[in-house]
């Protein structure tokens, strides 16, 4: 005999996302935002100024990737049961790309699931990290192995924050920026390669350029069946080097702006993109400082290592490649002699 | 300026639940089958002769509620990560409800949610905690208060695993069962009154019945936000009595059967329920030998840890009553002086 389960039915995880000075916000329930050392101090005071809450909780971890780990996320639950929070309670993730996918993961895992708001403080979480509902933390294995889909109830996204922010991160947040404009808009990369973003209107627009591109993939692909995989457009290659400099040498927007060059190495190859293409993408990484170089001790262990990253399937790398600039493919079709070509290229020798 | 995410869509989470002679399954995955040692040793030869897959692999983890822990789950996500399990892997929870719940909750945060099946072999597990899509794990906070809402992809019941159910074990279903009874089904209820649970038809009639009333539930409300909170009867008092015995003395359903009588005796004292009703429930409970009485050590610290309890928002207590039999109400405005009256009936002096 069997009995069915009938689960089919509308969800509407909408949610808007303001790009503008930090709204107030009133909560009849308990809050809590997670930020890190270095947010609280420059802009935690700003941020109680505006929220009001039936109890207003902090929760700081250490600032840095490293922490992006089981411990961290630990000490987020503990201070929501030391605090007696319930379901209807919620989180603010205020903080960069760690914080966000750290309090995002813990508001899907505590108690089944509660609310959070995205409050992004860098350029790359303002314009990537923050919008489309993945969350999670990282292991022994590599970045962003364990988590959840779940998306936040708002996000506020005030360029206010960016004032603070170090150039080395701004410009992490640019190589994210980057990688929309190659793969989907090739007038938004135009636009990139003249634009003054010490122009605060200008930044503003490019947010917003960006955080409109990464909504209309993220609305079609919301858990990354198809097209939303072209967001991994350097990542491939930069989960590895992330992973081979223990996150440590390289922020993940950086990693990201080597891993474009890698990738663009394998289109021009695949006769994919012009070196002429390849080039300007370069130029304008170079623009703001990103690295572009790379040397790979041990090509070997290099290729082994794409196998732990979790955007591979078996026996088979997935790439994301751009076919020109404003476009890509996505394709698991490479085969070794190519990938070790590519990977020899930027070999010790 | 704004951006809206538009993310209303059909989402299909609909399964089948199998309640027949375990079928054979193909699968051109890898697949992992999280089990226990008792399970183990009586029946995976026969899971494993029914399964064939691209790669199989078996975790066994140790048999008890006391390891529905972080430890388990870590245990279980490390074995994928070392076999290089990818997003398109399976799992299957082979065992009871705590085997189904962790890995459940171990496949929803596998790189944010692989797909795994149910093969229950406790009455328990086949009649509720493999049909929702509850999934999680205990703290030191209390029982299930980490976890995810993660719907299995299909559950298979064969009645031929509760031959080797211990019949304590098999009571402690019973509970479940009549606690579904009680909430939702008065016929089922006085049905269950005469019915003979050793002739394998009844049985499997029975068992169709209570996975029916509980798929109606889930199916209306999945994320309980609504009526599925009427599943929680007798859980209230349950999961105060589990904690206090430090989940060794009370098998889930016996807790739960004590907690019925608990709800009862609240219920009666409301006027929502007869005393003769209440002693029919008690009656049928004690037919399976199930505990249907508790001494409350410490009153006080017992109604201390009802807030710990997820399912109680801050400031007060929900509980669920029946109202009569085949009927509840969920409510949060039993004043105080009720709460202790009843607690006090089952203290100490």
């Amino acid at each position: 005999m069997q009995v069915h389960i009938p689960l089919k039915k509308v969800v509407d995880n909408s949610y808007d996302i303001t790009i503008d000075t930090l709204p107030k916000m009133n909560f009849d329930t308990k809050v809590a935002v997670v930020t890190n050392q270095t947010v609280s101090k420059l802009h935690l005071d700003y941020l109680l100024s505006k929220i009001s809450a039936k109890e207003l909780h902090v929760i700081t971890l250490q600032d840095g990737e490293e922490y992006k780990n089981q411990v961290s996320i630990d000490a987020i639950l503990e201070s929501l049961f030391e605090n007696r929070f319930n379901r209807k309670s919620m989180l603010i993730a205020f903080g960069g790309g760690v914080i966000g996918d750290m309090t995002g993961y813990a508001a899907s895992i505590f108690q089944r699931g509660i609310d959070f708001i995205q409050i992004p403080t860098t350029l790359l979480s303002q314009v990537d990290a923050s919008v489309g509902g993945k969350t999670g933390m990282n292991n022994k294995y590599g970045k962003n192995l364990v988590g959840a889909f779940h998306q936040p109830k708002a996000v506020y996204i005030d360029p206010y924050f960016l004032t603070t922010l170090p150039q080395r991160e701004f410009s992490a947040g640019v190589a994210e920026i980057v990688k929309m404009a190659v793969t989907f808009n090739k007038e938004f990369f135009t636009f990139l390669e003249s634009a003054d973003l010490n122009n605060p209107k200008v930044l503003q627009e490019v947010i917003k350029q960006a955080v409109q591109t990464k909504a209309s993939v993220v609305a079609e692909d919301e858990k990354e069946k198809g097209i939303r995989a072209a967001l991994n457009y350097g990542h491939t290659f930069g989960h590895v080097i992330e992973n081979e400099t223990q996150y440590k040498k390289f922020l993940h927007g950086e990693a990201v702006a080597i891993g474009m060059v890698m990738a663009n190495e394998m289109a021009v190859k695949m006769n994919l993109m012009s070196e002429k293409e390849a080039l300007r993408v370069k130029s304008l990484l170079e623009k703001y400082n990103l690295p572009v170089s790379y040397v790979i001790e041990d090509v070997r262990k290099f290729y082994e290592t794409f196998f732990l990253d979790k955007k591979s399937s078996d026996s088979a790398i997935t790439f994301v490649l751009p076919l020109g600039i404003g476009d890509f493919v996505i394709t698991d079709k490479i085969d070794n002699g190519t990938i070790m070509c590519v990977l020899n290229k930027f070999g010790k020798n």
